[in-house]
């Protein structure tokens, strides 16, 4: 059984489930904003969408709407002013359900159709879902527009490719005959159904309100659940986008569009008692370890995906490249002020310094040049701004108050303030990086979010290697780099990852970057630490979204 | 990279791949307990060998060991008198720990091959297995023989043909060189290693000592982690048998035996340490409500992957073979005693009676029937003790009494004791049969354990089809039946089971039972309602045994 929309989108279908069976490099949404593969009006256009967005009432048609709620605060300090419709979560809960069985119906290849017209409908309008993530996130522009929309929409056509493979294994029915010897044989036609779990929740987060919330939307999408997002507070423009986006493709398409919703939460007792309630079958969640947590402990009747919290870091033993290393961490520190899930937070350098191309380097030497590295790199404002963005949230800033004080560690590098012509009331700060022993585990031993990083001594690269596996199976982490020219080195950073569960860069110097992780090839998040118990993506992120439901009779 | 044993299994693992895809009539294993197909002397040899452990300690030379225990009960009334080492958790957990590393190294094409070659194994010990299995459970000779044995070997084989799957989907390198316009191409080179989630707990239950714990211990086995069996402590002598075939064929090939061991427990309490030891990180459990909801509960660094209680159910609405069907349901309640999770305990009938092909029956004629059918099966002796076997517990003859005092509603047929000549100790019931009307829910909302059965008397068909869908979504199922000649009434029932997520039979008046579900054609469970969060077997069982931890650096 196929569909027209899966017939449309086979090329890209076909790419992404190659691209996930080699993991190279492969990308179905170009990352450039550029008119060439957008279109010569595409960055104008979809600059005036957003701004049409702006003062105005964000109306969806959805069930049990009871008022508008608004109050997004501009990181960049512009004025939104945008509200969006409150509707019952009983209503919308309702409607999820009953728009469930038409979604089922469609089977696996029609919701894999539908979903990958969503997809290329968002990325369509990239630019409008640019300028809406950077203004609610702080992102910088050439960030928001690639994280925010063709990477975003490369993760969720990702979950969509593995949700297609694991869906196409199960045949639609199946003739059985079992042999009975000398008397007839048994035969019974069995079919297969396949049914989602019921309503999924996504619960965005404020810094990358479609990356983080597409792959958990598409995976359950795909595997026939209906999705309610519950965006973050702070970044529910680029959600609603995406709704009115997604109703719309279901409506063309004569699906009931109360399969998708937006619910705009009042309170986190609204949305705890939402995430409890039995409809709710899966919640994704992205953020902090508090409610992560009281997810994975309140919702039994729930799976739960979560990324939380975690401690990423770097073991530095030598390096031959040593100011392409500090020029790579720099970048690393500084991109988005260090706002995302994957910035190392923690450098770990042995008190007897590192041999270097240049020479061996003492701790303060490596601490002084990394400190100067950062400066260099936002020495001048339009690439500062550009890579810094804007801090997302109050909380940050007075964390980052708080290392400026000294109270985090001794500071080599304190914050600073930038102001951004662009944007007067923007809050951009450079980063603090800050010096500590590794006794000193309460400085470092848990996430410091935002521009924060701490140059930790170790007694040698064992200790950095020991520390780090700590770290990473105590407090988590999505990263790890290590830098060496010892393969005995980088192959024990190699099994300390293996027993960690956590993804290893090694020798990074030049235009990747340990906090990036690409779609289709890195996966993101291993699922065996404390800092996600899911990966983007893989089998185990779609297979149990959907269970298979069987009838048999004779023939 | 393969491995001679997989490529020794070759053929035995692409039948079970082909099989799990089109899942159709398929077995690796001769359920046939014939010389042509084991052996000349294979029944003897396996009969002596059983009886070679009794009155004898099993010795394992597993680390820790601290004593001996015994005391497993025969329902046959046999001593058996076979004690079991007793070793120190901690002591198990830390081997089981340092078996890792190798069996990861060995890689997923060398884990399959030696999970291949243990079923093998095992397949030859198929009498000895199955004189364990009767001997402790009650089975009748033959259920013991094919559940105990081949179907439990094709279970486990089903996990590893998954399990083999998905691994096999991972590249273990990957060459990544993502375009640069004209600068020049960035280049990484990546290393994917499938590493399992860590030591895998798999709790055995009294009645399916091999059948319910085979799926989960090579599904833990073949995605990279170590197994600890803690057996029902009377059903040892099978997972016992199991344990040192595995610990026999580990050895043989330069493994660490440790991998896989036998953990007697010597109450509960232990068993629950066990279990919330943080180096357990997943838990396969069979068994009932209270135990399996505490470990869903207490568990939280572990995956748990639990069957447990349910009511399983048949609605009658009419039939075009009123005696086929009586004869069919007589059969699958005297099974083993209805000691199967998948025995029917509710069978729903309309008040106003049921249409068939020897006219129109009262609900009092198709209670009559029944009981009658129940009573024609099991007239003769030999029959009768091969079906019924013997009562496993001393909680299920409490109950049987229970039934039988009128206590749980009009009897319709007492359960009565049978002498087996053979087994002069044996416990032996018939069926009990009761009636009551739906109102009467206390009677039959819950798990009624063994050979107790409810004839439900509803308003009508739709009532019986909405009772059904019901006790499936909140106490939870295996097993649905419905009999119609009316197809708009099996698809209503078709609907009902989509919606709570249940497997349906439908119309079965043959050789095959809605307590029987055969590997590689049914799934056993969906995971999707309170009997069972997982199945036997699909991707999501062995998707999340397993993370792939990355490594990536440039060329």
């Amino acid at each position: 059984m196929t569909h027209p929309l899966f017939e449309q989108h086979r090329a890209t279908l076909e790419g992404a489930l190659n691209a996930i069976a080699t993991r190279g490099y492969w990308s179905a949404y170009a990352e450039m904003p550029s008119p060439k593969l957008y279109g010569e009006h595409a960055a104008d256009a979809g600059k005036r969408a957003f701004e049409a967005h702006l003062g105005q009432r964000f109306a969806l048609e959805q069930p049990g709407q009871t008022g508008w709620q608004g109050g997004e605060r501009s990181p960049y300090g512009v004025a939104l002013e945008v509200s969006y419709p409150v509707c019952a979560p009983e209503a919308l809960l309702a409607a999820a359900q009953a728009a469930m069985p038409g979604w089922q119906a469609l089977g696996a290849a029609g919701r894999t159709g539908v979903c990958l017209e969503m997809l290329a409908r968002l990325n369509a309008q990239s630019f409008e879902l640019a300028h809406a993530v950077m203004m609610t996130t702080g992102q910088g522009w050439m960030m928001a527009f690639q994280a925010g929309a063709p990477h975003a929409q490369d993760r969720g056509l990702e979950a969509v490719a593995y949700a297609w493979r694991e869906q196409s294994f199960i045949p639609t029915r199946a003739h059985w005959e079992k042999p009975q010897g000398k008397n007839p044989a048994l035969v019974m036609e069995k079919h297969f159904e396949i049914v989602g779990r019921g309503v999924a929740l996504v619960i965005g987060c404020a810094t990358f309100p479609t990356w983080n919330t597409y792959p958990g939307l598409f995976a359950a999408l795909a595997t026939g659940n209906p999705v309610i997002i519950k965006p973050h507070n702070q970044a529910i423009l680029p959600a609603a986008i995406t709704v009115r986006t997604l109703r719309a493709v279901l409506a063309e398409h004569g699906l009931d569009p109360n399969l998708v919703s937006l619910c705009v939460s009042p309170s986190r007792a609204a949305t705890q008692a939402l995430a409890r309630d039995p409809a709710v079958r899966s919640v994704d969640f992205t953020g902090g370890n508090a409610f992560g947590q009281w997810l994975l402990q309140h919702c039994p009747q729930a799976q739960v995906y979560a990324e939380l919290a975690g401690v990423n870091n770097i073991v530095i033993d030598s390096t031959d490249q040593y100011k392409a290393m500090l020029g790579n961490l720099a970048f690393t520190l500084s991109l988005y002020s260090g706002q995302m899930c994957t910035t190392s937070q923690a450098i770990l350098v042995p008190a007897g310094g590192i041999d270097t191309d240049e020479g061996h380097k003492r701790f303060d030497d490596v601490c002084a040049d990394l400190a100067r590295a950062v400066q260099r790199l936002l020495g001048k404002p339009e690439v500062a701004h550009a890579v810094l963005g804007a801090i997302q949230s109050a909380d940050t800033l007075a964390r980052i108050d708080q290392a400026n004080r000294g109270e985090l560690g001794q500071v080599l590098l304190a914050a600073s303030a930038l102001d951004n012509p662009e944007f007067p009331a923007a809050q951009v700060r450079t980063p603090a990086l800050l010096a500590c022993d590794a006794a000193d585990e309460a400085l470092y031993m848990e996430e410091r979010f935002g521009p924060i990083s701490f140059v930790v001594k170790t007694a040698d690269t064992v200790a950095s290697l020991a520390l780090c596996e700590r770290l990473v199976s105590q407090h988590g982490a999505l990263t790890v780099g290590v830098y060496s020219t010892r393969e005995d080195i980088i192959d024990a950073a190699t099994a300390v990852t293996w027993r960690g569960k956590v993804a290893l860069s090694i020798n990074l110097t030049g235009g990747v970057f340990v906090n990036q992780s690409a779609a289709f090839s890195d996966y993101h998040g291993t699922g065996g630490n404390p800092a996600a118990n899911a990966a983007y993506a893989n089998s185990a992120f779609v297979a149990n979204r959907f269970c298979v439901v069987q009838r048999r009779r004779h023939v």
